[in-house]
């Protein structure tokens, strides 16, 4: 706690954990008093809000700061001193941005980057006890800003690490598209039979509803382990007591805010995992840990576009996208896979048109769960059949988009596209779908 | 059940329920023996497969015809003798067309639209025990064909019937944009206080696992009822129990197959309803019925755009939207409401551009749940206050497009543009979401 903000604390007789009213030009704010790492701007006081959020207010700004409510202590982050221990497996955590390794603006109020990697370990030094720790910060930028040539240079991150001793890798990124990064991974890094871990976090370190901590620490847990897999970790329950494991396919961003948003689509978590250590395998066709070096198949045609389909869609965009030099397309159709037939609104014509030329559609579904079916009804039939286009299956969207792209870079055969999109890569499609988990 | 159908299952002794492998064309099915009712082909047999699908087969091309189970005799469809009371309280039944008043094409193997509007009272029976039952058909159209101006002429059916006694309306429609029809006609009926009671089905009606009928009978329960909501009814699980009435503009898909598909997003359910008549309310808000004559207000703005952010996404279809008329644009983005900001993929700086000259981007969240946060993170902040898009608040995708149609079609200004969508007009968005309920 810094000098201005506890006397200024003492002053009012109020402690970390009280709640408080406090005024300041000209608003009102009543919330927790939370507390404060080294990292944070030594004149700012942070409170918690009843909505979850936390604000920080300038010490000068406040007028007037009244105790409603006396609160068990909050305990302040005190520094441990970190030994690290190099018999401990080594773990390699790849730092890419986002809410995981950023903190609030006590400027502004809201949550900006953060580029110091010595925080993370600073602020959970539980990763210590577990593994042998190296941090790598190959770029930061929060999910939604990131391209191809991002997964590329995370893939490249992790061979070289997982080449070279690392038990496993930990991929610190941002939650909004951490399921595109961990479809890309999972295909790149396809021939690794070494734990890769995607982790991200919904709320930040620096609040007291943080789920950052308890998700790194299962990360490192299952970097650990002696499962060869690619996938995400994060909350199971909106509870503060495991997470779960999710293959890097199958999982998609579910809730806005929730700590337990990451949700396995189609098929089961492989495994949940305890802060603790315990690992409860899900899945019975875990692949086990091999050191046998691998190489990353990293090829990735960019120029893929996802059109969501709606009432009145135009299908022109189709033509503009072609134009624009796009080379394939993942259409999120309806239900069971449909798209407008309506003369006006055709898409089935449009689609055929470019079909016809070797440009690939690969139909999913915007209901999320289930599976594309070609043939139930007379419009799908003249969409798969007749227009040529092919049947996504059980793939989430955003793992159909990630799919073609690393497919197209390997091939621009529209048999083979058809043929490699069709058929089982990463765990991403199956003949018989397991239910997913939804959040309530 | 035909006489060739039946004469040929009686030579081989075989029986409705009973499971038989039979052989044609060179193929090898096993399946349950469906019954059949009188719309359907004469000289087929159909059979269930155990994916829950059932095919028909000419009874002409089965080479050999083996029981492998004998199982209980499932009732065939007699056709009961219906006596319309005209004292039960009037329902319409408007048949748009969908699975919910199709049945398989048995040339094709496929589901195909059907036009009879009788064969509905005809294989639900019930119906009339609950209600005095008239049917419109305005159009015959699977729902993914649908525009804007069906959805005009379903809102002045119902106009019209319960302005003229009706107690209520029943929607039957196809399921893959039954919420975008939900939407518009919780807009543009927003002024009613009858129950206006929208269903769909997802295995159609000659299928033994298909919600047609208990879908329908519980919407009936409901147009009878003292709720004043327009909403969809469809079941509540996997189990043929009791069904969900969801709120008109809350609702969504969410599975391509599943009964229970239909789920409340940030909302709970308005009311559980079984086909018994039992109805159990769970809002605390439910407007009640009240007799008064109102108006359909249908005036609609169609040329407006759903843009779904992804890695890498181009802005400029954009301008090119905008180049063809588009008026108004729904923008998916990620988490809280994020779009790429990027330098080559800046959504911010093509959205700042267009909004300076006055059309509205309102941004809702792929993660589906939850509720976009103008604020927290420092592009958000770029998005909203700096670009000036609009906040959809916890609004879903699909009604925030046909409320921006809707409040488009009255005034083009964008600051009621603005004012409009953020307030809450038909149950569409509010300050504190309700947990949504998922499928699992």
């Amino acid at each position: 706690m810094h000098k201005k903000v506890s006397s200024f604390l003492e002053k009012h007789g109020i402690g970390v954990g009280d709640t408080v009213k406090l005024k300041f030009k000209g608003c009102e704010k009543t919330g927790i008093i939370m507390p404060k790492d080294r990292f944070s701007d030594p004149e700012t006081i942070i409170i918690k809000l009843s909505n979850g959020y936390n604000i920080g207010i300038n010490v000068h700004e406040i007028e007037s700061a009244d105790k409603i409510e006396k609160s068990e202590e909050i305990k302040a982050l005190s520094a441990p001193s970190i030994r690290p221990d190099e018999k401990k497996p080594k773990v390699s955590i790849i730092i890419t941005g986002g809410t995981i390794s950023s903190k609030i603006d006590y400027r502004t109020g809201g949550v900006s980057g953060l580029s110091k990697p010595e925080e993370i370990l600073y602020n959970i030094p539980e990763l210590a006890d577990i593994s042998y720790i190296e941090t790598r910060t190959p770029f930061s930028k929060m999910s939604e800003d990131m391209i191809y040539d991002d997964w590329i240079k995370i893939a490249k991150t992790v061979e070289k690490d997982l080449n070279n001793g690392f038990s496993g890798s930990i991929v610190a990124h941002g939650t909004d598209f951490l399921h595109y990064t961990a479809s890309a991974l999972s295909f790149m890094l396809k021939d690794f039979r070494k734990p890769i871990v995607l982790v991200g976090s919904q709320r930040s370190s620096d609040r007291a509803s943080s789920d950052a901590g308890m998700n790194i620490i299962c990360a490192a847990r299952i970097a650990t382990s002696d499962m060869g897999e690619t996938g995400i970790c994060m909350h199971s329950s909106t509870n503060d007591d495991y997470c779960i494991f999710i293959k890097g396919t199958r999982a998609r961003k579910m809730h806005t805010s929730r700590r337990d948003a990451f949700r396995p689509v189609n098929d089961l978590p492989l495994a949940k995992v305890w802060p603790e250590g315990k690992i409860e395998k899900i899945k019975d066709d875990i692949k086990e840990r091999s050191d046998e070096s691998a190489k990353a198949d990293t090829a990735f045609e960019p120029n893929i576009a996802i059109l969501k389909t709606f009432p009145m869609a135009d299908p022109s965009i189709i033509d503009f996208y072609i134009e624009r030099g796009c080379k394939g397309f993942v259409v999120e159709g309806s239900g069971l896979g449909h798209v407008p037939t309506a003369s006006k609104y055709s898409w089935v014509e449009t689609i055929k048109k470019h079909a016809k030329d070797g440009v690939p559609f690969i139909v999913t579904s915007q209901t999320i769960y289930g599976r594309v079916h070609p043939s139930v009804y007379t419009n799908l039939r003249l969409l798969f059949h007749d227009a040529g286009a092919i049947s996504g299956e059980d793939m989430l969207t955003e793992t159909a988009f990630v799919k073609l792209g690393w497919v197209m870079g390997h091939t621009k055969d529209i048999d083979e596209i058809k043929s490699m999109m069709m058929t089982n890569i990463a765990g991403e499609l199956s003949k018989r779908s397991l239910p997913g988990t939804y959040l309530y």
